[in-house]
């Protein structure tokens, strides 16, 4: 088999030209990638899911961001050219998240936390190149990357649907993983959106009784479908604190609202022992908490997942049907759909679709 | 033997009779301990420690304080009178921390987490009673709980010296155990106090690299005496940063200081799955995090410990000496050894004893 396809010179896109507003502007855009090294791939996209974060770095509200800006870190696609020591085969099926790189050589990596390696951490957009540049995302034709971080799809799940596992996935599972979530656990994910309505399927496939806490029961309809085993209005805490105080072994918090009630709701809602997992990234400080509040209890970040937990979760989806709930958009629509989002329309992910 | 000795009638000690402000004023106080019943004992008490908390509360710093006050919850002393049902005998040697009693029902309870009871967590003082009263403290000549919070003093352990470790101790052993402070491991203790300087040697006795975090190098070499490897000066967090960033698996907080650094020196400090315990429970809000500093790392609090880290812990501390560094107060001086504590002239533990 032929280690190369046609791949071309450039790569080309959909990117903002400069920091945005309330309103999205996204410019068809080409570059020139980076040199092509032999632990490389270089991706066909067939598809690309549209995250959170790639409205928060749209209009640098997580710090600066460099222009022009290609987002898009839930790249599916075709091995197009192989490096010899990418691990992979032109045709292969593989995903990109929101990590395209790390040292690999620092204890973090070689523990299988390449995603908090602090020594060279590659952002799949954004992220800083030898040669001085930066990278570009999946909203485009190619993907070029070291083959490590370039995790094969299983067979039998859809690339579109694949999508979304790469960041949104791996975020909630990583976690909900790491901290126990399985039999005789409870867990309660806070936020039913691109996250949550993965975190609750991912509850429930690891095998915890899960609630969603919702600000209403608009969305009941939907966590039932994902297999909530019930929805819990957040307004009024004092009567949810009656039922529940001190039953959940675990929260995951995907919401990124800046007046989390951490204090008075979620850490009375854990047992002793419990967590708060925060996924959500919010622009601002997390509120400050009352010492009395956490005694016994955590409160702990989480940043997407290593390599080793993206092959996990892919084994974990397909077995147990986890399934991204996505609406198809032709790439060259990325503009209006990026809006879309931002707009609060996304049930719950919008996977922008390659012509092929 | 007897299964009582002599006990009066009423119990006496050293009671604030108001809140205090920056001057304590303690007077002679009498009163009606509550009906004796079979799982209580009496201890005529030998020692009673002066914790942090005595202070707080009698300032009522933490929220209302109920008076006459009589606060000490590291109380040491003989058993002198015990209930058929107390698991005790007349002269045994026992120790009261800061719970005197729980639900004993509970999931929390049954799970050897009595400190996290929420059914009925009773202090050792100003914890309620079935009679409407409230418990009184240790600054006094005897003290009546149920037999199953007092805890066996090992043989050997000087019961001076044993007092602070009922809840300076078990405070820092009980989340160092269950963090899994040990070999392999780096701990640093934040603040040098009576607290921290239990933390420094019980890292050590658990077998971790173990470094002082203050303000100064003036109690270095008190800290390396009490075992630890090294003394960090954290005025100057970014020379600190650039030699330990990323290397401490956890932080021990003991300091209770408003304006702590958890964003810009704590959590940088922390590798990848680190944990800070703030142990410290200042009386205000914990600064709000930076939610990018929290990734992968947690801060939790930690509450005393049950009686079985009680118990856990004195093993530990009978097997490395580990041995509060105290100064012994007589119990009538109690005015002026508060006086003293307040104005951080403790190195590091005040001890009130009685005549006996």
């Amino acid at each position: 088999m032929s280690n190369s396809t046609t791949v071309p010179e450039q790569f080309s896109g959909y990117a903002a030209l400069e920091k945005q507003g309330d309103t999205f502007t996204l410019e068809k855009h080409s570059y020139t990638p980076r040199p092509f090294e032999d632990d490389d791939v270089d991706i066909k996209i067939t598809a690309c899911g549209i995250c959170g974060s790639d409205l928060h770095v749209l209009r640098a509200g997580w710090g600066p961001s460099k222009y022009p800006a290609i987002v898009g870190h839930e790249i599916v696609g075709t091995v197009s050219r192989a490096g010899k020591n990418s691990g992979h085969q032109v045709g292969d099926i593989v995903g990109v998240g929101a990590q395209c790189n790390s040292c690999r050589q620092c204890a973090a990596c070689k523990d299988n936390n390449e995603n908090y390696c602090k020594k060279s951490w590659c952002a799949t957009y954004q992220g800083p190149l030898k040669n001085g540049e930066y990278t570009q995302g999946g909203y485009a034709d190619y993907y070029r990357c070291p083959g490590y971080f370039a995790i094969k799809i299983p067979e039998g799940l859809d690339q579109k649907v694949a999508a979304p596992l790469l960041c949104a996935g791996v975020t909630v599972f990583s976690p909900l993983k790491y901290y126990g979530a399985g039999p005789g656990k409870r867990v309660g994910v806070i936020g039913i959106g691109g996250l949550g309505h993965l975190g609750i399927q991912f509850a429930k496939a690891l095998g915890a009784e899960t609630f969603a806490l919702s600000t209403s029961k608009s969305k009941e309809a939907d966590c039932k479908a994902m297999g909530a085993d019930g929805v819990l209005v957040t307004k009024d805490a004092d009567s949810l604190l009656k039922e529940y105080a001190g039953t959940f072994d675990l929260l995951l918090g995907t919401s990124f609202a800046p007046d989390m009630p951490f204090d008075t709701l979620y850490m009375p809602l854990l047992k002793p022992r419990g967590h708060i997992i925060q996924v959500g990234l919010p622009e601002e400080r997390l509120p400050g908490i009352q010492p009395q509040a956490i005694l016994g209890k955590s409160i702990t970040g989480s940043l997407i997942g290593s390599p080793a937990d993206i092959k996990e979760m892919f084994e974990v989806a397909v077995k147990h049907n986890v399934k991204p709930w996505i609406q198809e958009r032709p790439m060259s629509d990325a503009q209006q759909a990026v809006q879309d989002m931002h707009e609060g329309k996304a049930r719950y992910r919008y996977v922008l679709v390659n012509d092929q």
